[in-house]
């Protein structure tokens, strides 16, 4: 399968005209890096992680998006009643199993959140290898994408977007992404964003990752370092057409 | 009503030379981009939200900021502990009703602390018009001051100061600060500083605004897209001289 | 006792390639700069400060930071619980007093903290004089690395980091380090980091010491002011080879 640079294109363009409302429960080091991402894609972030407001703020958005970085016990019970409020009213949402690997606790809670039917699942390989138990390469991430009926989302050198069924990979980027703090987690947070305006989560995922690879390779471009490289990929997500991001994109 | 050059960049010399500390009620998202602005302008930041510290902070601080946003049970009790100490001690403090409209509880608190004596509340208009439930135009934020007998300030485009008897607009900024997260916010807590400089009300906030709205320009001059635009804000605030802010606010 | 040019470059070249990790429990406005100073450097950050996570994050880790920022009842708790499980594995942890003069609550508890032996203490100079009561000069804190046998840091103009025995200045830096937020907070998760990979706390310390004012320098001389100072120095300390930073450092 492959997506093609009209859907990358598309995507966008609906992302910056439709300003989709993304609430993201997500950790203490990705919130301020995260809703500055949204803004410069062009979606509307929202970050509390108050259960007696989320029910408010999930119900009022667009897409939903669950990192499980510095989880707390404030943090459990939005989840709980973010995804709640999310499962009852058909919104999207992307979970992002920061660290599971480290964390017995949080990887329990991962698991239990895999039933409650996340639309997107987005991690690295050793992620992902600690979500599934058996590994983080292409035969496992499919697997968890049948059981959990969820896109699975693989992120690296190449990424590797899969439903069970169809697979995608996305080349590109830059390697400064990953001497910054959180840019994994933001860009699960602009899947998210993607998702409210795109059905088909394969495709979304697959634009929203061609177009942070076309920025991160615009930003790298111009960066002296991880420092300089933070503005300059906003800039970037900020100033990218939906036609350059989807002739930049590199997917098949 | 007009404040004129000299009222800004004597109120702005004022905080330079005193370097008033504020102390910030804050949301997660605006933590870091808050506390620099502070440093930036000439202010010292402080950002605990753990009501057993507040007292000591708050007595020793110039001015309090309390923002609603990420509310969450122990920021709740912060505001309530530090809204207490600031009113016993005569302290300045400036009410920031991020999101107000997408939130009942928050709302609920808002309209509490309305009746706790803020110096200053500012918001955009769709908050002035969550918190008021009459509308955000001219008139509202004019009833809005009478009836809570604080300074009210709405920003846009142009900013409105009134404290319901007098009335002031500030032209000017940049449209970039409405790309990257926090500027509102981070503009409150600036406010809150130059309460603990400026005895009128109204011509801190306007004297505050219209450096802001200098700082943006001379910032959005330079910055390629919202990313870079950060960095260069800052800067801004802290290169501009006083006398340079008078000369460039649009006050009228 | 003076630490010369290798003594530097060889604990900055084993940071480089050992990568350790650091868990740091630190305040709400530093948590997202800690984490880009600690990849920028070449160190992994984690950062949760969940009780029920730390004892697997602590346990993966090579070296622990607990900064008293924005402290609450969970970043109490998750002190006592990290410095538990340091103690236990012999994982050297540094301990950062931040405004201990300001909180007595705090101030309590950073006084029990001495008592489980961190390996550094690093403050300001009223900070030092906060924790001992007696001043924050070279006698103070030589007198309190006797009392609490750890290694204590004073950052100012001149850095001074003794052990009751030895001491070392550190000259150098930026004035641009006081107009940013959580400079020194990142300097202490970085120490931390340079702990795992070097034996003795007083090389350690004055290693990184040395590296982050050549980092300074090299930002200072760049930046425009405090806003592009901060990806100026994330760019430097990425870009800094360990030769340039011990022929950088100015150390007696």
């Amino acid at each position: 399968m492959t997506i093609d640079s009209a859907a990358v294109a598309g995507a966008l363009a609906r992302l910056r005209e439709r300003r989709p409302r993304v609430h993201c429960i997500t950790n203490s080091a990705a919130v301020n890096f995260t809703a500055n991402v949204l803004l410069s894609a062009g979606a509307i972030p929202s970050m509390t992680v108050n259960p007696e407001e989320l029910p408010d703020f999930v119900a009022s958005a667009d897409a939903l998006l669950v990192n499980l970085g510095t989880l707390d016990p404030l943090r459990r019970e939005a989840i709980d009643v973010a995804v709640g409020v999310a499962g009852a009213a058909g919104t999207p949402w992307a979970l992002d199993p920061v660290f599971v690997e480290r964390s017995r606790p949080r990887l329990a809670l991962a698991r239990q959140l895999l039933a409650r039917g996340p639309t997107v699942i987005r991690g690295n390989r050793p992620e992902l290898d600690g979500l599934t138990g058996a590994g983080g390469d292409d035969a496992a991430a499919d697997a968890l994408a049948r059981s959990s009926r969820a896109t699975v989302v693989r992120t690296g050198e190449v990424d590797y977007v899969t439903d069970g069924a169809r697979a995608v990979r996305i080349a590109g980027g830059h390697p400064l992404m990953a001497s910054i703090t959180a840019a994994g987690c933001a860009a699960t947070a602009l899947l998210a964003g993607f998702l409210a305006v795109e059905d088909d989560p394969v495709t979304a995922a697959s634009a929203c990752l061609g177009f942070v690879a076309a920025a991160a390779e615009r930003a790298g471009a111009q960066a002296a370092g991880p420092g300089s490289f933070v503005p300059a990929f906003l800039d970037a997500l900020h100033a990218l057409t939906p036609e350059e991001a989807g002739a930049q994109a590199r997917i098949s």
